[in-house]
């Protein structure tokens, strides 16, 4: 089992807050660039996000693809078949998925790791094999995990994440691959967010309407079984969460710890990021939400954070496909950074009404 | 002076309508890889444009800035001088601008073509110079281009769109710089679209309302004075266009007959687009329209061309650095239908209720 060197407290403990004279500096630098005043928009805030994370630091970029299995699948409320996870698993091994190709177009690792496939087998030699158990235990009839195993998930993702801090890894996308974990995800959001079942729960990858209102009767009745309480995410996270979503929440906070950005993914890594920070608000700022899922309950999530995202593509696929598309635009706002000409430099003039002394 | 191979009429004429076949296939083709149908949204919607258009071709890429002056620039209707048009030519050739900081990222080469830069003096050696004249005259006044400049103008934008194509290269990015030309853009789209002007006019790189008010004044009053026919393109180019709006209108047009894929940047790109289209509506399912510009003429292009931009970054920079992002999107869509692996050669199940015979 992979052990982190900080546990659960110290990461919590290690999350520093930003340095806010750095981030003025960096707005300073972006609107000395050639380019009118804000004119790269989104870019420029990424930038902005970016550079007061890193500061001088340019490292290596990875995608964290978190898998693990789900009892509650025994519900019907996936339209795909449980094995699947472990059959996405081996695509992720031989380099076949989505989130393989996106990855490698832009220069990112993809480091899969197995938190808790349902298999008897183990996983693919390149797969990170940290199993905590074979899936959880079936949220509508019994916690889905022990706190025990909801922690041994969650130090998972900080083992992973300070793994990748310590090799030199800035930027880190965070993914993953449960079938049936939006029915997990969607528990987590109600009962963090305390919001309505109906309001948070969707199709996932394709339920019809009959079965999406069997996901949701599924839901409520668990909530109403296990009753956690929202103010204490790690109860939320074992009675109605999953065991990669309690990585990708440790992943959040370690890799916020090794002071890297960390890039989510769609609604199941943003509920994961969710639990994070509510554990510690202070990883907020480190934290860029790359796209928005059709998900209803990403919508609640990204609201709760005051977050926008990058990216409206209409992706609904999870695995870090998103999170890898929003790692090519920090790199991208980040050489903008870097490599950009200043009005100074480049001898272009400034705006008529910002002579002579060339500020705004 | 750069002459295509084929004129404006020849270069209409080998404009091919799309293989519908083909397009089948790609559907089909994405529908057989190893994620739920249709969830990576747009992105599947880009490859099954990009792989109807390209078939098995994959080329170079590259994004060709068009530079020109306005004699508008006289009226005060853009915050910056004049001279910045050649300096951020200079700039691009040096490879400072934002454009080549994002074609670099993604391996797009940046061609910077100057088809109309006020300057006694020759373009940087590595730009095209192709100066039609230099700038246009102030359409204020009088038309900014005679029927002869606007029609060389984009006959210069078809040989470069023609010389691309020729050497290999699949995906086209538009992109263009000149002080000024928001007001020949918006100028333009109202008289092409019938809009009323103060719909698709706005700050550009930054005018204040005063100057907005002022913009709108100046485009009525010329649009007022030359009465351009909208059911003639040409004549409203040459009346309130640009150089480079022309060009792009060309490079439209070569890249398409070209059967390249053809990456529009955002509103004065749109416009030189929307001008090819009108000449050529076979051209338009080559299209790709990158981002949405903040800019109001734009909104009023995408929608009289049914077109749903990829990004909204509320970026309003031109030179092509929206469409560059546009052109990785490409890629991206590209490589995912042509390297992820199929439910079959995966070995992936594919959902219960499409068993056994695995089509929907």
């Amino acid at each position: 089992m992979l052990t982190p060197t900080r546990n659960l407290a110290a990461t919590l403990a290690a999350i520093a807050p930003l340095d806010e004279r750095r981030r003025a500096a960096a707005w300073a630098r972006l609107d000395a660039l050639t380019k009118p005043r804000r004119s790269l928009g989104r870019l420029e805030e990424l930038a902005a996000t970016a550079a007061t994370v890193l500061g001088e630091r340019r490292g290596a970029k990875s995608a964290l693809v978190f898998a693990a299995d789900h009892g509650v699948a025994a519900e019907g409320v996936s339209a795909y078949p449980q094995e699947v996870t472990a059959q996405m698993v081996a695509n992720f091994a031989a380099g076949g998925a989505a989130v393989n190709v996106i990855a490698r177009q832009h220069g990112i690792e993809v480091v899969v790791v197995d938190v808790g496939v349902a298999s008897t087998a183990p996983p693919p030699a390149s797969v990170v094999a940290a199993r905590v158990a074979p899936g959880t235990r079936n949220l509508l009839r019994e916690p889905a995990m022990t706190a025990d195993e909801a922690r041994r998930a969650l130090e998972v993702g900080i083992a992973i994440a300070e793994r990748e801090a310590a090799r030199g890894v800035t930027m880190i996308a965070l993914g993953e691959m449960g079938i049936a974990n939006t029915t997990a995800a969607a528990a987590v959001t109600a009962a963090l967010l305390r919001a309505p079942v109906a309001t948070v729960v969707g199709p996932g990858t394709g339920l019809d309407p009959a079965g999406v209102a069997r996901k949701q009767e599924v839901i409520a009745a668990a909530l109403a079984r296990h009753t956690p309480d929202p103010s204490r995410p790690l109860d939320v996270l074992a009675a109605v969460g999953g065991l990669e979503i309690a990585a990708i929440a440790g992943a959040c906070l370690g890799a916020a710890a090794g002071r890297c950005l960390v890039v989510v993914d769609g609604f199941i890594a943003s509920a994961g990021a969710l639990v994070a920070l509510r554990l510690a608000p202070a990883a907020r700022p480190y934290c860029v939400f790359a796209h928005r899922s059709p998900e209803p309950g990403h919508a609640a999530i990204l609201a709760a954070l005051d977050a926008s995202p990058l990216l409206d593509l209409e992706m609904r696929l999870g695995e870090g496909t998103g999170a890898c598309l929003g790692i090519a635009l920090a790199e991208t706002s980040l050489r903008l950074f870097d490599e950009m000409a200043t009005f100074e430099s480049a001898g272009v003039a400034r705006r008529r009404d910002l002579e002579p002394d060339g500020r705004d």
